[in-house]
């Protein structure tokens, strides 16, 4: 078993904010993050996958194949978009990096199973600054 | 002269677009970037000053001055804001880094100027991206 | 359950020494380590959570808050300090990064269960270069 | 039990194909990989060793060690080296990062006992480009 | 006068080695870099176009225009390649990452005008790893 | 004219005070950079040297000669060691990034025109931390 990953990125607007909450209390719990006018970031989104290698061709999975799939279902549907208004996967949920890393595990996980052999998703790691990220294992 | 440069970040929602042109035009020339409902970036700004190391305390410019000045005067008022709806000194301005990088300069060169003995503002450098920045040196 | 991190820095002076030992033998093991008048490094400290996603939040942890602690806790004790002479909690123990990290786990564990519903402390990661680090995962 | 790594670089030219099928089908499967005049990458290999710190040095294992270890037995034998040519155990295997990574484990994993008490080598990390991985932990 | 930049990326074959010398000479002084079967990297080059922003866009140059000119006139032509071999301009020169450099340069300094209005070309910066890198202004 | 650079590093501990002052003026001064036990950094150095490309080599200057001139004459002598007491050139002196960029130009000036035929050493930069950076062009 080998796991081998593939990094994208994306650019996107969000806001943290609860609708059931009043505008001073979204204030109190997210502070800046919770700005009206919205703010954002530079993604990262690292994509693992575990398998063993393909005797023919050395790859667990085509790591082009791997990243045409993250581009076509994950940042094709997120890059230069508003995460809460624009994105269809994130209406009505919180658009904070642990659950928009969860929604994007259930699109790939499986997609990921088309494109190998024996190959399983293994984990999703997004990261939101250079400094604060998540990752999910799928359970 | 020596050169002495802090870098800090910032986080900000924008969109590129000139109320003179339609949807279309807009759309046609920024393309992504003039999604409606915004898209964001990690910023990162480099502040470089010119001057002569003070024979005291070794410093053309303090650094934890510098970058007091650049939080307060700079990122205190874009982090985590929409450069188009929420910035005074961007309002009625295209927000393009470079035009923003502008503006960044003719707040800070006077500024600057008291927190150091003989040393001058030389270069505002800002990152949108990784791979996308400007540099400006004031003419 | 998914696992979130907060990465904070520290420039700190230490040596690697055996009290026990003599100067040679000190010499001998730790190289250059062992400089009598110290040396230094810009530290890094990657702190994971895992737990679950708050419903109202969309957090596991709020990272301002995870933030805050690491630099209450931590960083303010460490940074700008030598570990040999400075910190409480590392006196009497060699200063390397393998010891400190787990002396950072005991400090953090108790604290994070205080800012989270759920989630407990999953590791810290600290690189003492860009090239040596280490992590722990508490036993 | 604690985590610690070393991280390594090396440039090699390399390239992927499969000897039993035709330059069409290799070109259909591995496309510019495939190219036949070679291409190269400036390669990272991360090393991670676990154990309990030795109460005397308060290391798992010396860095400098393990440096030297994947010095010689490894970067030194392929930097500035073509994989698929001039290094004799990949001789007749495909050179992709994920079967260079376990040949690595091969070799190491013996010799990393050899410079521990009680450590065992835990996984090797390989970057082939920033955005493209490989981790490998023996089984 | 504001200066502009966009970083892209290749990966290609190469060696130093001077037709006119023998095998013991090249090897003597290029030492490793000299090695029969090639070796590689993953290059970075960051282009610098200086000019004044359209007051319509914002724009010195529009960053999209810029990386397909870069695409198309640059890196297409080298990535996945061997730069000795695979390459038109660099058919009988030194494959130093001065020489590439400046091949570049000659490539992209007419195009760059005619994707601006008042912009010139600026600067090519060319990484042959993240510790060797070269700059050229055009004389 | 063409521009190369090599970058190095190395980790040193040191404090800023002024010996002419009292401890509470230096800590006014300086704040925790003046604490009397030092702290430390991970430094990097990166030498451009321009000048123009040997026909026969294709180089301005072999980089090898560059990072072992560095080597010797910079990183050997302060890599492991306390800026303040353990380094000849910086004794007597304020151990800012200012003054320690600047003495590093006397030592390599006149030592890089040795290893080039026409280059000359066009600026060292020296980074303190990733966000603290110096540069100096030798007036």
């Amino acid at each position: 078993m080998i796991y081998i990953s593939r990094q994208e990125h994306f650019n996107a607007a969000h806001k943290l904010y609860n609708p059931n909450w009043s505008e001073e209390k979204n204030i109190e719990m997210f502070g800046p993050c919770a700005n009206a006018n919205w703010h954002g970031h530079n993604f990262e989104i690292i994509v693992t996958v575990k398998g063993h290698p393909d005797p023919e061709t050395g790859f667990v999975v085509d790591l082009k194949r791997l990243s045409t799939l993250i581009r076509r279902e994950i940042t094709d549907k997120v890059d230069h978009k508003n995460l809460n208004l624009d994105v269809d996967f994130m209406k009505g949920k919180m658009a904070s990096t642990e659950i928009l890393t969860m929604e994007f595990w259930k699109i790939l996980e499986p997609k990921v199973r088309e494109i190998t052999s024996d190959g399983v998703l293994h984990s999703i790691k997004v990261y939101e600054t250079p400094r604060n990220f998540v990752e999910y294992f799928g359970e």
